[in-house]
């Protein structure tokens, strides 16, 4: 029998690791990710202005006294649209600039471990990382439990039966393509219901599933709040929720 | 800092635990799912016949010498196929006999974990157990990373970006309905490929996502094989072998 600590293993020199850390719980790291975030010289994130940033609080509890820290914090969140050409070309260069000062770490010999909510390559901003740095220094990514499973368990919702197919669409999406979506699959995940909340609850009424869906917030963290979408009537729900569509496949 | 074994926690007596053991390395267990692999009286796990089990050797470094274990053996594989009455019925009675076993293990007081490759509440046995147990007895169910995402990590493959939508497909789908759904997405993983390679390979060819498709069998594990899809020419795959298609969402 192995200790958790020995397998959760150590970190190399100049080295990139991406870590998933999972849907919030901290015990929802794996053991590699927990190894990680102790194991490197820098923990680097992702943060909103003026927040902690939620992958840094998930591993709040893991950190070491005095580790050093990178604060990656994005210069726009949802002040202007993801489609407008200002929003796309701020965070482009926030990223190129993101990806120099994480090379300059990795430069002078330092581990840096970039953690990442769920899992991150996944939807995760790690990728925009990973796409600048994978060719110049060595990577590890460390796959995390999604922010989806976190939620589909708190839930009590077994997901997908037998030859079920899943969906994992965003919120974003035209009201009526989300219909044609949602009646094309047999289990769904619909991801980004924030803002979108209202029209997701329309399309899931028009594709028939309003019955069998679910509306989660924050799931497997503090404040998780999970309620049947038939009861959501709020025009927009919280910037980490989702909806979930169970399957109904064979159940022997 | 809290020591990782203390994080991981303990077991309550008479509970059932469905624990997800990710997708084949050890050291990508969650710090709950390892705590309380060594935590239970009762260590559970579904297995073919002639067979260790895929769960159970996935756990083999964390298990106490002496440990209870509770072999549950399919009467029945793919010898029968999964769409015939006799496999159903077969299967349906193995599951009744399961539940009761374990039910019997739990009225003792026993605290039971039943392990389950990947995320239990995606396509798990364990949801077998779940639907004829969690009326009867304290259940936790803890989430794991799913063999897909330790595939697309150990393929080099950030799957989804922006907007992407992801479609879950598995490959027992008829081959026209495969292209269908395969043109309706950005990104998706088409599981249970095993016998159906042959079609998977041709429904991706003529949707168009060939040259963008990658085969990886038993990810994560230690004789993993990532090859391009146009590279694979057998008729059958391994049968814990996946179709990765990755989106091509913003990058930023």
């Amino acid at each position: 029998m192995t200790s958790l600590d020995e397998l959760a293993g150590t970190a190399r020199a100049g080295t990139l690791y991406g870590i998933g850390v999972g849907p919030g719980d901290v015990r929802y790291l794996t053991l590699r990710a927990a190894g990680l975030v102790r194991a490197v010289d820098v923990v680097a994130f992702f943060a909103k202005r003026g927040q902690v940033g939620n992958a840094r609080r998930i591993v709040a509890p893991l950190m070491k006294d005095g580790q050093a820290e990178a604060r990656l914090e994005y210069p726009v969140t949802d002040e202007i649209p993801a489609e407008h050409p200002d929003y796309q070309s701020r965070i482009a260069g926030f990223y190129r600039a993101s990806a120099e000062s994480l090379a300059a770490l990795l430069h002078e010999g330092k581990s840096v471990g970039l953690i990442a909510e769920g899992d991150p390559f996944f939807y995760g901003s790690f990728m925009h990382m990973w796409r600048r740095l994978a060719s110049g220094f060595p990577v590890e990514v460390v796959p995390g439990v999604t922010g989806m499973s976190g939620c589909w368990t708190r839930a009590n919702l077994p997901m997908t039966w037998g030859n079920d197919t899943l969906s994992v669409l965003p919120g974003t999406l035209a009201e009526d393509m989300l219909v044609e979506r949602l009646q094309r699959t047999d289990a769904a995940v619909v991801m980004k219901v924030g803002k979108n909340l209202a029209k997701v609850r329309r399309a899931v009424e028009r594709a028939g599933l309003l019955s069998r869906a679910v509306y989660v917030e924050r799931g497997t963290m503090q404040d998780e709040r999970i309620v049947p979408l038939a009861d959501c009537d709020a025009p927009r729900g919280a910037y980490f929720a989702m909806v979930l569509i169970p399957g109904e496949g064979r159940r022997l």
